[in-house]
């Protein structure tokens, strides 16, 4: 059980808090043994034991995955490109932003995005924007996405695989900002990514608040 | 492979949408048969078989997870309160909001909210906001969380369990922001919640950009 630190936010509590990240608090849990589980074609699952910061054992269940990118499209009329595709494990059709795995580990992942968009869409575009990096999951999984904006956008044909079903439609960004505020956008990477594009094309300015 | 429906944002395609949800749009996958692989702690692996909208067969790799929730607490003087804490599955300690698994699939989740965020961080709150639901990884897992903005708190004691070690900060709500933005902060959930509550609060108002 850790301290309860109380910092005013200055930037030496950033600086602080910068190196204390690189230091791990003192909150590290060290590996002692690892079990793999199963190797799928998704999933690469381990049950692992660690030594936790009082020395004391614990065991950790562990998803390996091998990363993914999601990509938010946007016209040139204020439009965003969305997908609504059956989620197995939720049971029903979602809407979700364009996204997929890296074929490896190590993919560039601008060019992979440029492949999902291009794939399940039939979309290139001209111009990228990096949104960062999204962790779905850092309880149980090492999933690691990176969110794209992308704008200038060119039609062409799709290239699904065969077993991939999804429809594309195009919906106002205003109404998308509108249905993850309302909760019926319930995927989370496309609720940031749409909240964070918000943010960088001005649909969302600096209010009054001060968040309180 | 499903048809582009390219709709007007209407009312009427809104409509469509919600019937089309309902109906799976000829999307739905029909499970076939289900293996379980691994039930451990936190995770229920299955190996599933569906049946795809084209009568062919596919797997699904599954996680049952029990449910989760999440919390973003708010000071009156517009400080937020989060956790520092090593998540082993990406290895490094991160920022997040207090958070936490339901005790079973069907507790009230607002209760389990209450329950997490003074069990975590000593905090009580006069003012519950729910902030919706948010699914982390629809792809592979069923875990479903419900975030709320906690407002009008009390500070009391902490009460971790043993094997649980985390660092609890108060940081400027507006520094927070920017450091979604910013790609600082990683962790899926608290980057919704916080870009959720920048609208909420009136921190983010309508800008002059329509999203383009």
């Amino acid at each position: 059980m850790a301290d309860i630190v109380t910092g005013p936010g200055s930037a030496a509590a950033k600086a602080a808090r910068d190196r204390a990240e690189e230091e791990g608090l003192g909150l590290a849990e060290k590996r002692v043994a690892s079990e793999e589980i199963f190797r799928g074609r998704m999933l690469h699952i381990f049950n692992d034991t660690v030594e936790l910061p009082n020395g004391m054992p614990a065991s950790r269940e562990v998803i390996r995955h091998v990363g993914a990118v999601a990509v938010l499209p946007l016209t040139g009329d204020g439009q965003a490109v969305v997908e609504r595709q059956f989620r197995y494990p939720v049971g029903k059709v979602i809407t979700e932003i364009p996204a997929g795995k890296l074929n490896s580990s190590d993919e560039d992942r601008l060019e992979a995005a440029k492949r999902e968009l291009r794939e399940e869409t039939g979309i290139t575009a001209d111009e990228w924007t990096d949104m960062g990096e999204f962790i779905p999951a850092a309880a149980y999984c090492d999933e690691k996405l990176t969110l794209y904006l992308a704008r200038g956008l060119h039609y062409g044909p799709r290239d699904l695989d065969d077993d991939e079903f999804l429809n594309v439609e195009t919906v106002p960004f205003g109404e998308l900002v509108d249905d993850v505020m309302n909760g019926r956008i319930v995927d989370a990477k496309t609720q940031t990514a749409v909240l964070k594009a918000a943010c960088l094309t001005g649909y969302f300015a600096k209010g009054s608040g001060d968040g309180r």
